[in-house]
């Protein structure tokens, strides 16, 4: 099976997100919040364990105290919203790991929508600071939270490695007869 | 901006990744391939680092001894080709997270030219051996193959947990006046 124009049109798609930190105050339609929680809720996790947990904040002043906080984390303030994600702490590698994974599919869900995203990460004492403020016990982790809205520009063009730096095929890789 | 048309095909797509386990003896074509590694390619990365490198392995001998190694990856000896991560191993955390957003790309990509994929995760034996098997330094982190090939079925339904246990809006969550 070759490529065919309707895996050309997902995969032209998928290459098109681009991180969006400046956002229109435009509230975000509740079916819109709730497809894409619903894409979130579908993600895959280690052994199906579904550990994430999402606490949507909407609420302004909520937005710009997270954005005050320690680590990469300033572009919440002008967030429509903000999906802030929490773990249970129990297995740290597989936790974060899964935690990607949810990150970049609520930021496709959103791109489907035409919102614009980036993920926050918090640091440690960001981290402890945005529990308490959301309520969310001592025993979880929380490092990220991803800003959504509409952008106010155009994303910029973008710029990634060439292929040759990504993939290995003569650095390592399999035998060659 | 509501839901439309197109938005709702995008999330409906990205709703269906299921985990395939099972794979045909078909060949991948060469152009599939690089579509999902330049899917990959774009995928972010904190601060635009681009820490991936991708090892790719087609051959039958390679794939058997990789899925003969400590870990959860007994699925790559029937795959068609399998996508091993290699990262720098000097920021655990944010590479972890940055491995998870590029696996669920590539996963997501295999899908749009229906394929079916399921990551493989290696213990920490089964990764010393990996690398060694694939020419990785040792000072490199390789946790994970992801496994592609067309499915030998159709994959389950799935199951995941109910909204109401993802999305915390009111046990924790923000502020209500």
């Amino acid at each position: 099976m070759a490529q065919t124009d309707t895996a050309r049109q997902i995969t032209d798609f998928l290459k098109s997100l681009r991180a969006i930190r400046q956002y229109e105050p435009t509230l975000v339609p509740e079916d819109v919040v709730r497809d894409i929680l619903d894409v979130a809720r579908w993600s895959g996790s280690a052994s199906n364990q579904q550990p994430a947990e999402i606490v949507v904040v909407h609420d302004r002043p909520t937005l710009k105290a997270l954005a005050g906080l320690e680590g990469y984390v300033g572009h919440l303030a002008s967030a429509a919203l903000a999906m802030v994600v929490v773990m249970p702490g129990k297995w740290e590698e597989g936790e974060v790991f899964d935690e990607g994974r949810l990150s970049e599919r609520i930021m496709l869900a959103g791109l489907a929508h035409g919102l614009g995203s980036s993920i926050g990460w918090f640091d440690d004492t960001g981290s402890n600071e945005a529990r308490r403020l959301l309520n969310v016990p001592n025993d979880r982790r929380l490092r990220t939270a991803i800003a959504l809205g509409y952008a106010t520009a155009k994303p910029r063009r973008g710029r990634r490695k060439p292929p040759e730096r990504l993939v290995q095929w003569e650095r390592y890789g399999e035998p060659r007869g």
